[in-house]
């Protein structure tokens, strides 16, 4: 077993390890997202420095370019990227979808039994991604845990669209899970990457059954929900979370897709989720958003009603400006190099470097959002 | 004495130190260019961990944007960007010349006895630079080492247009150095910022000698070489810098302003110039451009004459298509964190992310850059 649950606390958050070819993560753990092989704005070292365990690629990106094919030959993905901890990549069905449609909004997207026929969002190309085909390009990056193809429909999908998606989900993931069997065979415990299922079915609580049935009967390694990172803010997904949470095995570890804020987050690991990923962190620090915690949140949290929204961090944004002449650090109590717990740069100088288009503004936004996520980790832990 | 000549080499190369408020430095010493008050695309500390000892701002940026007032009220510019090092400024008027340009190349600069008359690049606001404005603005943003106002002539100046700017440019000269006295009177000498004078003349001998008498009479702390890195690929500067090294007085720090590539400043060195700064490698860089050592420098290095140029440097472009499948780091020699002897970044990494637009690959090329100009000064103290 790669997983092992140490403790579940009564608030509902699980502690736990997962065992991989690139050392052991504590879960519940948050995964900065590098698309194209790095976590935009933000080196290794900084990583390394700030407390991530694991970061997660994209499939499609590097599929594309640079190809898995040169990565491979130059060693696989951990040493491209100089980054010796573990990796997740997500299947590429995601950005399949979302990157898949023309200027005028037109679908590039064919889906069949076999697989999806796309075009590259970056020169036109035609390509088909099949189940099998998904899983050797993660094998060839030579990432530590795998997610299988699946189809992913969009927040206004009907229930049939929906039910549909399921169906073919779950016929990929046998395949995914027979193809990746058949490659690894050989490979040492040690050495073996992990394979998730994802689980599909959008709001419909039956549908969700259904789907995380079927894959349970699979035995992946752990589980993914997926389908909830799209439009969630227009959505209730909380029922389905906790469904999730509910649902799935106790010993295997629950990934929640692309899902969220710190505070979608806080919430989800107590509904049972270890694992999470999300862009925000850096692409709001991109846009000069940082996050602060909230620091009557402590005693908030003590009160902490598992469905209701905690409200323990507020986001600024940096171009406000009243900033321009704020000598204070975004947040004093913060340990990231932007803030040094108050001796690091002030929100004047960041806000100066950002309106001067200055590389270093959005470095050090980046990089306090992001120490703010893993820091939030960190926390739930204790 | 702020500035002390230590030693002199055979080669020409001077050894000395200046002492600041911000601490001593060792001369000869390359500035990284932080115009607006970041070098672009690094951080303090990576400065600090590639041994820069002096960063440059510029005057004319600040003053437009943040403003030094504002600048003065949150602690003066080493506490806004968070750099306890010293710092140089430059007059501003070099910026005020090449950035005063309207989209139609008209001039929007008006030169008078009294200042120079320009508009914003940014909001085109009307400014009045005088000589004494220039100082105040550098005196209330703390910097160690001021720059005077001064009168750069183009490359395709006339000799009376060049002994005209020779002429502004010492008077400038004289009522900054006034100002700059009755302002600093009451400065301990630890405190006390140092006032460099600007030598012009284009490459009129019987000019610069001018300009160099009258302002030697003036007692600055140190000279600066003005006029050289505009246009200095297509006109031979040499004889001009020699000629300068020769006249300038040996117990005062001598900088030669914007030049240039490190080969250009190895040679400079041997013709006794101290101090130096260049947008190269930080512009060079964000356009995937590095310089690699010659590896055959060090032999040829023994044989050098200091009038031929050494050629001990070559840039690279990593966008060219044959790096893409590179594996190897730019320098295995080079202890930047890019090349890290070896076990650093390939050159297919940088060049993938540098195509994919993505900020760690010019911050790789730019600390690469920084790393190989400061190791270069560190080499020629030896």
């Amino acid at each position: 077993m790669s997983y092992k649950l140490i403790k579940k606390f009564d608030n509902g958050i699980r502690i736990g390890e997962i065992l991989t070819a690139h050392g052991k993560i504590a879960t519940p753990f948050f995964m900065p997202v590098g698309t194209v092989g790095s976590v935009k704005g933000v080196s290794p070292k900084e990583l390394i420095d700030m407390g991530a365990e694991i970061i997660l690629c994209n499939t499609y990106h590097l599929f594309l370019r640079p190809g898995e094919q040169l990565i491979k030959k130059l060693g696989g993905l951990h040493r491209f990227i100089n980054w010796n901890k573990p990796i997740l990549t997500d299947s590429g069905g995601y950005q399949v979808f979302s990157l898949g449609k023309s200027k005028t909004g037109e679908s590039l997207v064919k889906i069949t039994e076999d697989g999806v026929e796309f075009k590259s969002h970056l020169d036109g190309t035609k390509y088909l991604f099949t189940p099998e085909r998904v899983i050797q390009i993660q094998l060839d990056l030579g990432v530590d845990i795998l997610m299988p193809l699946d189809v992913c429909p969009s927040g206004t999908a009907t229930k049939e669209e929906i039910k549909h998606a399921c169906d073919l989900t779950i016929a990929w993931a046998k395949r995914s899970k027979e193809y990746f069997d058949k490659k690894t065979k050989n490979f040492s415990k040690k050495e073996r990457p992990l394979l998730h299922g994802i689980v599909q079915g959008g709001l419909y609580s039956d549908l969700r059954k259904y789907c995380a049935e079927e894959l349970i009967k699979l035995d992946f390694d752990g589980y993914s929900v997926g389908g909830l990172a799209v439009d969630h803010e227009t959505r209730d997904m909380w029922k389905t979370v906790k469904f999730m949470g509910e649902i799935l095995p106790e010993n295997k570890q629950r990934y929640l897709m692309g899902v969220g804020t710190p505070d979608d987050i806080k919430k989800a690991t107590k509904l049972g989720m270890d694992m999470f990923d999300c862009v925000l962190p850096t692409r709001m620090g991109r846009h000069g958003s940082v996050y602060i915690k909230n620091q009557k949140s402590k005693i908030k949290n003590q009160n902490y009603s598992s469905h209701s929204v905690a409200g323990c961090y507020n986001l600024i944004n940096l171009l406000n400006a009243k900033y321009k002449v704020d000598s204070e650090v975004i947040d004093t109590n913060c340990g990231c190099y932007a803030c040094q717990k108050g001796k690091g740069f002030s929100k004047a100088y960041i806000s100066h470097l950002i309106r001067s288009n200055e590389i270093l503004g959005i470095r050090l936004t980046t990089l306090h959002n992001l120490f703010q996520y893993l820091d939030l980790m960190r926390g739930l832990k204790k």
